[in-house]
C-alpha cells in the first residue's frame, strides 16, 4: 500500500496522521527525477519528505550494479552481512539486529506483536505518541483498534515526558510509548536524562518504549544519550529504531532497523517477513555503512544548510525552533495553504501541515544550494508579510 | 532474520519445516555469484532453492540502473506504478493487489492477521497445511502460538482436500487453510474442480483459503483454474499468492503480491509496513511484467529442461512426479544424506530432505546445460544404485 492509502484508512481518528486532500498533490512529486537543481513548477525542489539531496553513496551504488548479476538468487548470506556489520557497528550481537523494509516495518511489527501478546492474554493496551510527531505506529495502533493516546509537546516543542508518563501510569493495562527524538517534525530533542528516568523507573510489565532515532547521525547536541544505552542495560521493554533513509539517502532503498535485547528481537520473528531485505538494498546498506566519507559529507552538507538557512532567519527576523535532524521547523504568518501553495509555485515542495501547529511549517535541509534558492523565495515570502 | 534463524525459531514442533544441521551448509551456497556454468565445489551449481538459473531480464536489470541516481527518493510513485501494472495484467481494481516483500510477507501477514481477529474475538484458530509443502504459513502461525494441522499428501502425492476438509470442519473454530498449488516440493497440482468444490461450499466465516500459486506461470496442465476465479467471485475468505522469485528470477529482489477483494486486502493494511517495497524491486517487477519475450523465453527454458530430465529419468527408469512448477520431485534409493552429498562433491547443490518423504528428492530445473551436469552425475549415482 502506499502512504496515502493508509493514511485514508487511519482516516479522522487521528488528525495528526491526516495528509489533508488540498495538499495530497505534493505526495506524488516525491519521485520526480532531479534534473539540473534549478526550482521550476515542472521540476520541483523536493523539500517536503526529509530525504537526503546528496543521492546514494557511489560506493553503495556500485554494490548495487555489481549484485545484479545474482539477483536470480535469495538473498540470505548479503542479509547476514548486513546484519553483522550493523551489530559490529553498534558492539552488539547480530541476534539484537532486527532488519525491516524500512525501520517502518520494525514500528509495524513492534504495534502488530505487542497488541497481540496484550490481546492474547486478555490485557488491554495502548499506544502513547507525541503530537504532532511521526504517525505511523500511531496508525498501526488505531488500525488494530486500539486506543491512541496523543500528548501534545511542551511549550518548548519537546516532548512532554511527564505528560506521556502520567497517561501510562494511569492506564490499567500496557502501554506501547512511542518516542521520536529529535522529534519529526519540531527536530527538537528531549532530554536523553528525562526520558532515562522514565525508562529506567518504569514497570517494565506495563510498558514497552519504542525510541525512534530516525535522525540520530544528524545530532549535534552533546547532552544527547542513545535509547541503545537502555538496550545494553538488558532491558527488554525497549526496542531502539534507525533508519537509512535519511543520513544514508537510501529512502528509495527502505531500509531500517530495531536494535534490542535477543529477547525482544526473537518475540518478534513471528511478525516480520523472512528474507524481507532485497539484494541491492542489503549490499547498499552494508558499503553505505562502512563509507565513512560519505557520511562525513552527508554530515557536512546538512550542517551547512542548516547554518545557512538560521543565518538568513536570524536576519529576516523569522523564528525557527533549533534542529538536531535534516529539516528545520519555522514560523509562518500566512495560511498554511497559501505558503505551501505558494512555494509549489515557485517551484519547491515543502512539508504538509503538521496540525495542530498551523503557524508553523517543516523545511527539508537539502543542498546549499537548495537551501540558496529556497531563501530567494523565503525573502519574497517576507516582504509579502508571510513569514 | 534468515531462513535458518526461523527456522530455529519454529524448531522440533513442525518435522516439515526442520532443516537439519548435517545440511545446513547447503543453505549459505544459495548467493554464490555464478561462474561459467561448470559445476564445481568451488562453484556449484545452486539447483537447491527453485530459483531461476536464466538471471534477471535485461529490461528489469536497465530499469534498475535507471532509478538509480534517484533512490534518495520515496518510491511512491513506483510502487504505485507496479500495483497497477499487476492489477492490469489481472483486471482487477489496484485496491485488490496487496503487494509483499517475496509473498512470504503476504502469508505472514495474513497469518498476523487472521490470528489476531480471531483472538480479539475470542475465538479459537488454527492452521491447516498439506505436508509436506511450502513451510512458511505453519511457522508463523506456529510462531504465534496457535495450532498447525498438517495432512499428509494422498497417495497421488497431491493435496488431500477431503482430509483437510474434515480438519477444518471437525474444529470449533476458525481455520486458515494454506493451499499450495502446485506444491512444493512435489511439483504436482491438485484437482482445481475437488477445490473449488470446496471452497464454493465453505462457511466464509469459519475457513479462510491462502491459494499459494507461486509457480502458477509454469502450469501447462489446461484443467488448471487459478484461485484468482474465487477473487472475482467476490469471496471475501480468499487470497491468492503469487510471486516475483521464480519466472521474473528475481528473488533477490523479494517481490510478490496477494490477490483479494478490496475488503480482504484493506483489513491486511495494519499489518503491512508502509511504501514496502524498494524503488529498485518495483521498476524490476514493472518491467519484468511487460516483458513479454522474457516470460517467454524462462517459461521454454523451463520446458526444455524438464522435457530432458524426464526423458533421462524414463531412460534411467527412475521415478518421478509429473512436475508443474520449476523443479522436479524424484525417487532416490539411498540414503538422503548420502544423495545430497554425493551430488555436493560432484558440485551440485539439490533440495533438503523433506520427510516423511525421505526416499525423495527435490531437484530445480536449471539451464538445460545445468541439467545436462546434473544428469552426468545421475547416471554415475544409478551405477552406485543411488537412483
Amino acid at each position: 500500500m502506499n502512504r496515502r492509502d493508509l493514511l485514508k484508512i487511519s482516516g479522522t481518528l487521528f488528525a495528526g496522521s491526516i495528509l489533508t486532500q488540498g495538499f495530497a498533490a505534493t505526495n506524488t512529486l516525491s519521485t520526480i527525477t532531479d534534473t539540473d537543481g534549478t526550482a521550476s513548477t515542472d521540476h520541483p525542489l523536493l523539500l517536503h519528505y526529509n530525504e537526503n539531496s546528496l543521492g546514494l553513496s557511489p560506493k553503495a551504488k556500485n554494490a548495487i550494479v555489481d549484485v545484479l548479476s545474482n539477483v536470480n538468487r535469495y538473498p540470505d548470506s548479503y542479509i547476514e552481512e548486513l546484519q553483522q556489520t550493523i551489530a559490529e557497528a553498534f558492539k552488539m550481537d547480530t541476534k539484537q539486529v532486527t532488519l525491516g523494509v524500512g525501520s517502518s516495518d520494525v514500528i509495524r511489527a513492534v504495534v502488530n506483536q505487542q497488541v497481540y501478546k496484550a490481546t492474547q492474554k486478555g490485557q488491554k493496551i495502548q499506544l502513547i505518541t507525541p503530537h504532532p510527531s511521526f504517525f505511523l505506529a500511531a496508525d498501526h495502533a488505531q488500525g488494530m483498534g486500539i486506543p491512541v493516546v496523543s500528548i501534545p509537546l511542551d511549550t518548548n516543542f519537546c516532548m512532554d515526558i511527564t505528560k506521556m508518563k502520567q497517561a501510562a501510569d494511569s492506564f490499567d493495562g500496557i502501554s506501547i510509548v512511542y518516542l521520536c527524538n529529535p522529534n519529526n517534525p519540531t527536530g527538537t530533542l528531549t532530554s536523553s536524562a528525562t526520558i532515562a528516568d522514565w525508562v529506567k523507573g518504569a514497570n517494565a510489565d506495563k510498558n514497552y518504549f519504542m525510541v525512534d532515532e530516525a535522525y540520530a547521525e544528524y545530532i549535534t547536541d552533546k547532552n544527547f544519550v542513545s535509547g541503545t544505552s537502555f538496550i545494553r542495560e538488558g532491558r527488554d521493554n525497549v526496542i531502539v529504531l534507525r533508519t537509512f533513509s535519511k543520513i544514508f539517502a537510501m529512502a528509495g532503498m527502505r531500509l531500517g532497523y530495531g536494535l534490542s535485547t535477543e529477547k525482544v528481537a526473537k518475540e518478534l520473528v513471528p511478525f516480520m517477513a523472512i528474507l524481507n531485505i532485497s539484494m541491492p538494498t542489503a549490499v547498499a546498506g552494508t558499503a553505505s555503512l562502512k563509507d565513512s566519507a560519505f557520511i562525513q559529507q552527508s554530515r557536512a552538507m546538512n550542517s551547512n544548510s542548516l547554518a545557512m538557512t538560521t543565518e538568513a532567519f536570524d536576519a529576516l527576523d523569522i523564528k525557527y525552533l533549533p534542529s538536531q535532524g535534516n529539516f528545520l521547523f519555522h514560523q509562518v504568518k500566512c495560511d498554511q495553504k497559501q505558503y505551501i501553495e505558494g512555494m509549489a509555485a515557485e517551484g519547491i515542495t515543502i512539508g504538509r501541515p503538521f496540525p495542530p501547529l498551523m503557524q508553523w511549517s517543516r523545511v527539508t535541509l537539502g543542498t546549499p544550494d537548495e537551501m540558496n534558492q529556497f531563501l530567494t523565495v523565503i525573502k519574497k515570502f517576507k516582504k509579502k508579510g508571510w513569514v
